[in-house]
């Protein structure tokens, strides 16, 4: 099933675009092209519409927002919205900053979402209105673990149901959730949290898989994020002793430029709750 | 011939001016210090005209362009071209927004440019004032292939005669013209297609070799081009069954840095027509 | 005793707040976490204060500033300095414009910093008003050899005295000094010119040791400037001929994420002056 998801990318070339931070911009082209889309980033309220109806997916990233960029990110949502475009939101580190919370708040008020990607932190901000988020990274108490999965579930799958969106919750297990059915994804590697960006671009790669597979967001979701941790794992098994966290980002969008629909379906490891 | 031009750019180091895209901005700085010249990114208007003219050669590059940085790119260039300066223009997505094609055309009227490079979509979008630009890629209908060949040469060189620019057309063939001579350079490997910023890369580095070699624009342009393409086959040659498009963009660049002036004369593969 | 320092971040994982330029910033943020810390990227005005609250520590870089980063430059370096939290300066280019010479002498007349780092034609600017900064490299005229050692030495004592910061001139030797005491470290390697931002990473990390370090501001900053000339040195030593600046700027962010407090305390080459 993960297979028939990734065919679609690899057989669609979707154009993507992309309002996404200064940070991990470079890492989400490239992994954007290497899964077989094609991104486009462009943040300018002056063009936002006009490249919005160009793609076929849209990717919103709030990490370095600014005002400028927040106008562009409500008009490109809205534009995407009226063309019945797929939507993806990334809050980067909601919870941190008032400004980040609120826009974060704002956009799911203004514009629908095909998903939503988070660690536990940032969901748990969008979805209570209050968080703990320590910086872009998830808060240690906040950590996703065998002994706190139902909850968890029943987080996305709650939030799933308010928004109507699918929820992505990354951490040790990955939860892709709608408000039904649950996917625990099990694959990836302890070391993809000392790249930054692994996050980001994930959330870039499902705008790919969501927009080829308009019909099923919920799976191409789920195979988005298997993808990606199957690639961390993949990238791992090349690692060299001296290799460290930067040889490892290109391995992972390597490894996801060299696997097949049929090594993801064979590599995936999850259960559906 | 080319190898006179490389040779300049390593004696002469000359300091490049960028007003950049943050997606691929640290890949052109990379490359331009990989092709021994020096890198400075500045958009902001209070500084641009500073930068400008501490530098010895300007490079415009309209990715991710916003309102704040248009105006500074219109100082810089105007500034570059009171001081002489070799000015290289990439008019990165023109057609793919009404603010991409406006900018670029505005830019053409207010600035003059010594080249002006992008894929065959972009360089008919400046040349026509329409354009089927689909995304930041060459749109398939305008693939430069060799049975189009003679067209795109003379699409080419008249905008070559009506800007004054050498205009650089880069795909399967890369055409660099100015309004009498075309070089068609057969250099490259499909895969660079697969990495975010190679044209971007190719337009820093242009604008090294340009500078360093004020007198010869279109050979130093062609040169520029061809040690890309030079880079792409090198750095292909390197790949491991494992690597895929993200170390295959350090290959490139590694390439350009190890890439003597010999190697570049003896690899180059081109016509001149 | 650089051993303890680096002991100190990799225990403590400090968050640190960066303002920085996009050229480098991803390269910043991987060799943060390299080191043990936790970054985070925000340069809105409407956030920096809540952010800066949240971290640990405080990087300020200069490098790609307009006039809105610059206004949260100062919100967040006064914040910082109200909580008592280390922040360091890098005056990316002070000297090769007006904007960027006036920005970096209003930080220091409104933030209090606890250590700044440039090479010697940014720190030059900062110590007499004037330089000859030519781009963001160091000028000819100005590099710090052995027969200008001890000159150097001395403005970077009476910098540090004028301002109370620690001062790091980073070149083929680094300086390391307080308004006492001066630490001349001789690791590095001659390519580490070659990759962009060597300098803003160094900055960037040297945040996380002084935060982890707080009693103890000159030893951490020294211990920074030895681990990542030591990383340079590493990673010189991996490089294959086939390998240029691009693999480079990898590998010393790899070397720096497989360095220990011990290979650290080994390998640090220094005299106290």
């Amino acid at each position: 099933m993960f297979r028939k998801s990734f065919e679609n990318v690899r057989k669609k070339c979707p154009l993507i675009h992309n309002i996404t931070n200064y940070v991990t911009v470079n890492d989400c082209a490239n992994i954007v092209i290497a899964c077989g889309a094609s991104p486009i980033m462009a943040d300018d309220k002056d063009e936002v519409a006009d490249i919005t109806t160009l793609c076929a997916g849209l990717n919103i990233n709030i990490g370095t927002l600014n005002s400028r960029t927040i106008a562009s990110m409500l008009i490109a949502g809205k534009r995407a919205n009226e063309l019945n475009h797929p939507v993806v939101l990334d809050p980067v580190g909601a919870g941190a900053s008032k400004l980040r919370t609120e826009t974060a708040m704002r956009l799911l008020e203004e514009v629908k979402f095909t998903v939503i990607r988070g660690n536990i932190s940032e969901i748990k901000t969008l979805a209570s209105g209050s968080g703990t988020t320590k910086g872009v990274d998830a808060d240690v108490a906040d950590r996703v673990t065998e002994e706190c999965l139902d909850d968890v579930i029943a987080l996305a799958k709650g939030f799933a149901e308010k928004t109507g969106a699918v929820i992505v919750i990354t951490g040790a297990v990955d939860i892709v959730a709608d408000s039904k059915t649950a996917y625990c994804i099990q694959n990836g590697h302890s070391i993809m949290a000392s790249i930054t960006g692994s996050g980001c671009q994930l959330s870039a790669m499902t705008a790919a898989f969501v927009t080829a597979n308009p019909e099923r967001p919920l799976e191409a979701a789920a195979a988005a994020v298997a993808a990606m941790g199957l690639a961390g794992e993949t990238a791992h098994a090349r690692l060299s002793d001296l290799d460290g966290n930067s040889t490892y980002r290109n391995y992972i969008i390597d490894a996801i430029y060299n696997m097949t629909p049929e090594i993801l379906e064979k590599g995936a490891k999850y259960e559906v709750r």
